[in-house]
């Protein structure tokens, strides 16, 4: 089976939140695993000196109005989050908690925290909407509370964003395929394209 | 006949130049024409508090990487011009001054400026190689370096900049159907799908 792609992105990224809900399906196309890997865009985005789209002059209003119609024209519901951008560290953190414990589960968590944030409107930063999400995997309350707040969990994440940095993500969606990256929900198409064609 | 498509872009942008190659055929299409507007994405950037994609640190790499990618996708000879980004200053006013004159020299002008820059290796931004490019419609050379360089051929790259600014134009190249935005080469088979469509 070939390398598995890397999925690199921030729970509170729109444009992710729409390539979540497609990137398991083509990398099966190509006998490909997907290996989710939450990150904090904030730290990213600190090298850069860049701030987030929506604090941008004219960036602004049209990423709103681009993020919607993306959004439609994919047909998934969506609605950018009050207070967006908002940082994801419970669920970030939750994930490689859980991903530790059943990878299965924590890949179930990525789907309902992205729905949660932009479908559901529910508020992903708050570390008990989190651990309502968990809460049929019998996860109990107080321990899963405890556990997103201990030392290992808090360095785990600043690890992966770390790592990130080190290959190069600058963005969210970001995908690497055999070494090649691909920013953006909207390379998508393009990333499809390398893989069947194998790179050109 | 329908409205026609607003195109805007900066002669020093790789991005521009490969939607430049399609964006004509995409509008015949739909029986669309279009509007050519170089401007100035150094104000437009100045307003957004951003620096140019190779100037920021992760995105540098990426983007070389991509606009190559792009490019050998598209089967477009393509060469990141030394010192890039320059300033098409008189390429820029060279378009308006030639458009009052003779639109269709401007727009023939326009792939030429683009061709010289990303494809031949020459100085885009010296007023001496943009002499070079019109002397085929017998333009008088010291007569053209003085048409750029008045007040009014300055004023008027000022103004169209300044107009994109308002129409919320926030990089290059940037297209407007119908009062729709899209920004990128990215955008294209979007706008396409928006065309096809009548929107959604």
């Amino acid at each position: 089976m070939p390398a598995p792609i890397d999925f690199f992105f921030d729970f509170y990224s729109p444009y992710a939140y729409l390539a979540s809900t497609r990137i398991d399906r083509i990398a099966e196309r190509f006998d490909r695993a997907v290996v989710w890997r939450p990150i904090m865009l904030g730290p990213v985005f600190k090298v850069m000196g860049l701030k987030p789209l929506v604090e941008v002059p004219l960036l602004d209003d049209y990423a709103r109005r681009d993020m919607d119609r993306c959004a439609r024209e994919m047909g998934i519901p969506f609605r950018l989050p009050e207070g967006f951008p908002k940082a994801a560290l419970a669920a970030s953190r939750a994930f490689y908690w859980l991903q530790d414990r059943d990878p299965y589960q924590a890949r179930v968590l990525a789907t309902l925290v992205f729905a949660a944030i932009f479908s559901d409107g529910r508020d992903g930063s708050d570390p008990g909407v989190i651990a309502d999400l968990v809460a049929p995997f019998g996860i109990e309350r107080a321990q899963f509370l405890a556990a997103i707040q201990t030392p290992k969990a808090k360095e785990r994440l600043r690890q992966e964003t770390a790592a990130a940095i080190e290959l190069g993500v600058c963005g969210s969606p970001f995908m690497i395929v055999d070494g090649e990256p691909f920013w953006g929900n909207d390379r998508m198409e393009q990333m499809q394209h390398w893989l069947e064609s194998g790179g050109w």
